[in-house]
Order: structure tokens, then C-alpha cells, then sequence
């Protein structure tokens, strides 16, 4: 089913207790369309670069099967570029640089080709543009995904609840939902931001997992615990893409298929944190992301008591 | 099978942002205790109290099929006093009083009727102490199970160390894994503090989870998401007297049975923070119990792709 995907293309440079980059892609739009890539195509694109913005990127998402008919190319302009710098044990950032150069004034344009789109995912932008694409759609989504941070809680609130109300699920993190909901108790925090609008409401809690949360139920999605986490840059971007993208190719929205949706996007999102950037999405095989999603059944996996008696002592 | 905890018994004055209690009866053992009294009876406890410990709370014990032979009752002395305050979001903890009392002075004697013990959990108390017990069992018990905290990594490591190097199972929690191993990745952390001695080692996370890992295995039961936590105290020991209760009443140590051990030890410590002190602990119903280890399970719980057309979508 045709998803639709709306955030930043935009230029990153990274620090991390185990290296530096230059000026690499990056972006929550490039994250997102990468990983849905695995599970859908074409993921048709909507975003603003600069001239600056080489046209060897543009290709490479193409080649990964993302639409660019959508991706505008400003003249004159610079692109969205983003700098910072991870904490030893790589929990928290620093934010160097942050220049929004054609971000500033983005006005999202739908091709009309995007108007028949099923999935629309909105990546973490202003809430307002966001917005702006649910309106120029002629039809509402069949599933409305927004991500967003709290940068946008803390400038522009309004906004961003006037957005929240219309989607179905919203992504964010542990802190955000405490921040957004004011309530400490993510559980409790889940029933008041379901109450603005949102059928369903991710948490992510990074090394810890994600919680899926709809009415009265809860599903939690343990992230794998990994040896060695590289750089978590676009991690919940790749975990988002992976989840809109899973429920894009099954077309099934039902509570049970959004929790294979969530480990998808957990899978990805382990992959994502092996090297800088976007590198580890770009030349993934569908073997090395089913043996990934088998890991994290294996996590949780329990032999009921009945067949116990047959498991040999260590 | 025949399970001897040791560890503190005492009292404990505790202040979170829902109230304040006078001293109530707390320690480890106490917790330890009560929570492995659902699985298995009697408990045989090794511990110390003053002559100021009222009998009733003794009474209690023993009401709960706790064997308090190896209870010494100094005369003239104090019993072992920790008071704390709890933070707004019950995150951290500022210790407001601890007086050793009868604790600084230990001595932990086996009654003769405890030593077929198969199971032992030395909950956390001076590393040497703990030692002590392994070494005045004349038969080295099927499966040892300690627990310890970071105080003891702060003032005591070489003790802490050769205590570690004689247990087969280490319950910690993250931080502490983290300064025990000098590796911030839990998966590295994991590898070091194994090669210590344990063969498993049982990583909490609070209300993340915990962790159970074994060679190169990893189990993550997460934990139930809770509407409100009351009063965190004791929650790591009721998990570790429900993990060790589960397998001395099963008497069954592989790894897919302590699966099943963390979960109902995880389900035993959601019910501690529901009141304050033990209060939770002292009335559970066998139906109460096991209608929260299956919210444990439907928490995780994944349908399996071949049967997810049969699922009608929301």
C-alpha cells in the first residue's frame, strides 16, 4: 500500500566516543524512507533540500526505492544541517550547530501523484507543516503516523496538540510523553495523550524498549540488548520507518499487527545504531532482517510450564 | 525443596511524596521471605535483631511459613535502622538515617536443622558475611543466589569479589552491573562479571525490566507498566525471594525454568510497590499471583503471523 513520508533531508555531522563525521545524510525523512524501504515500495517523499545538497544522495535514496518527485530543490539555499556530539556512554547530546537554511520556510508540496497514499508518516518537523500535509491531502489517510520531540513542546504546544488531534499514532519518547502529558506514570501519561486524539500512542524508551499503547491495552517491545551501540543518530526515525513501513506492506491495522510492526521497527532500529548515520540501512538483505527479528522473539520467549518438564538441566 | 535466606531483618522508616511511615518492619530477608513463602515453606531465615523487635512482627514471619530458628535476638541490643525519603518521581532516594546496630557485628549461625538447605539466597548484607554462610554449609547447596548493591563495590570490592567468585547466580541492577564491570554496554558488562564466577546473572532495571543472561543467552522481562508505584522499597528483594521461591518449589535450574523464575519474581516485586513496606506482601491470594504473572505474559505476547488474518483489524 502506497505510503507517504514527510520530515527533513538534511546534512549531519556526527561525534561519538568512537569517531567523527564530515557532513553526512541525514534527516528524520531520510531515516524514515530508508527503513520502509525494507517492507514497501516506492516510499514517495516530501522534503526540502538546498542546492548544496549532492545530487549522489539523491540517487541513493531513489536506488533505495524512495520517490523524489515530492523532494524540492531550493535554489540558492542551503540544506538543513544538524551537529552533535554523544556523551561517553552515548545517552545523551550535545547540539553543536543547528542551521535550519531551507527548513526555515518549508511549504510542503503534494504531487499529485502522493494523493492517493494509504500511510502517511509524519517525521519530526514544525507541527504546523506537519499539519499542513494532512489538509492538502484530498483523502485522510487510512493511517495517520506522527513522530515528533520536545523541542516542539517547549516552542510551540498549540501547534503541535492542534496536529496531535489528528493522527492516529503518535511516537515519542519516555521524557516527552512525561513532558507532554505531565503525568510521571507512563501509563498514566498514555491515557492523557490518547485522550488529545490518538488511537494508539508509541513510547520509545531506547536501550529499553518501546511500549505500544491502545485503549486499555498495553504491549512492551524489549530492545535487544546490544554489545555495542555506535551511534544512535536517526535510531527512532529508522525504528518509525520500520513500523509505518511493516503496517504499509500488511495493510492490517489491528492492535496485534502493530506489535509485529513495533519489533520490525525495533529490528531496524538495532541495525541503525551499528555504524554512523544511515550506513547500515543502505545495504541490508531480508535474511539479516528476519534472523534480527527472530533474535528479539527469542528475548521474550518462554516455554509454557507444561513443556518444562521435557527441557534438559544445565 | 528446602530454601535458607539470609540477610537483614529491621526496621525501616520510608517517606515518599504519598506519606510517610513511623518504623515498620523492613530488611531484606523480611522481603526476601515473605515474597519466597508463595512458592515454597518453610523459609529458613538467618538473620539478627535487637531486643526492641517486637515479637509480633516475629509472629508474623512465622504465620507466613517463615522458620525463624536462625533469628538471634540480641538482649541490650538495637535492631539494624534505615530510614529514607524518595523523590518526586520515586526515581532516587536520599537516606535520611542508618544505624548498624545489631548488623555491625553479625555473626551468621546455622542451626543444625538448616543444613540440608538445597537453595540459598544471601540477600544483601556485608560480602564477608555472605561468605560465611557458603562456608559453614557442610554441603555446598544445589544453587546459590546473591544479591549485593553498590555500597558494597564503594568500600568493600576485594570481600565483594571473592563472595561473587562462589555463587552461581548474581542479582544486580544497572548501574551497579556498570560499575562492577567498567563496561557500559550491559551485553559487555554481563560477559565480565560472569567470568567472575556466576554462570547467571540477573541485571535490574526497575521498571524497565530485568535481564537474565547465561553463557551467551539473554532473556529481558520487562516490567509491567504500572498506573502508580507506591513505595519502591524492597522491590529487588521480593524479586529475588520470588526467583528463588519459584525454583526451590520446582527444584528445576535451567535456564528456560529461571525464565520463569524472573517473571514470577517480577510479578511478586509489582505487588510489593503497591503499598508501603511489606504491606502488599502479607495477603496475596494464589489467584491474585498468578492472574499478575499472566498479565507478565500477555504484556510480551506476539501472534504468530500465520494467524494474524484471522485477527479482525480495529
Amino acid at each position: 500500500m502506497s505510503l507517504l513520508v514527510i520530515g527533513s533531508v538534511a546534512f549531519d555531522a556526527i561525534e561519538t566516543p568512537f569517531g567523527k563525521t564530515d557532513k553526512i545524510i541525514g534527516g528524520a525523512a531520510t531515516f524514515i524512507g530508508l527503513s520502509a524501504s525494507y517492507s514497501v515500495k516506492p516510499v514517495k517523499l516530501v522534503a526540502v533540500v538546498g542546492e548544496d545538497f549532492p545530487q549522489s544522495d539523491i540517487l541513493l535514496l531513489e536506488e533505495h526505492g524512495v520517490d523524489v518527485e515530492g523532494l524540492q530543490v531550493k535554489q540558492g539555499e542551503k540544506s538543513f544541517f544538524w551537529s552533535g556530539k554523544y556523551s561517553r556512554d552515548l545517552n545523551s547530546r550535545e547540539t553543536l550547530v543547528t542551521e535550519l537554511n531551507v527548513l526555515a520556510d518549508f511549504d510542503p508540496i503534494i504531487p499529485d501523484s502522493y494523493q492517493d497514499c494509504k500511510y502517511l508518516m509524519l517525521g519530526n518537523l514544525a507541527p504546523q507543516v506537519q499539519r499542513l500535509v494532512i489538509q492538502r491531502l484530498v483523502n485522510r489517510p487510512k493511517l495517520i503516523v506522527m513522530d515528533t520531540m520536545n523541542f516542539w513542546m517547549d516552542i510551540a504546544l498549540e501547534e503541535l496538540i492542534a496536529t496531535i488531534e489528528m493522527v492516529d499514532v503518535l511516537s515519542i519518547n519516555d521524557e516527552e510523553a512525561r513532558q507532554l502529558s505531565g503525568e510521571y506514570s507512563l501509563v498514566k501519561a498514555a491515557k492523557k495523550i490518547m485522550a488529545m486524539g490518538p488511537k494508539f500512542l508509541i513510547i520509545k524508551k531506547g536501550e529499553h524498549g518501546a511500549l505500544l499503547f491502545h485503549k486499555n491495552k498495553v504491549f512492551y517491545a524489549p530492545a535487544l540488548p546490544l554489545e555495542e551501540v555506535f551511534d544512535p543518530t536517526g535510531a527512532g526515525d529508522t525504528f518509525a520507518g520500520g513500523f509505518i513501513g511493516h503496517l504499509a506492506a500488511t495493510d492490517d491495522i489491528s492492535f496485534e499487527n502493530m506489535k509485529r510492526a513495533v519489533i520490525h521497527g525495533s529490528a531496524m532500529a538495532s541495525f541503525c545504531v551499528e555504524k554512523f548515520g544511515t550506513e547500515r540501512l543502505l545495504n541490508l538483505t531480508a535474511e539479516e532482517v528476519e534472523a534480527r527479528e527472530a533474535l528479539f522473539a527469542e528475548l521474550v520467549k518462554v516455554v509454557p510450564a507444561a513443556a518444562l518438564a521435557n527441557v534438559p538441566a544445565v
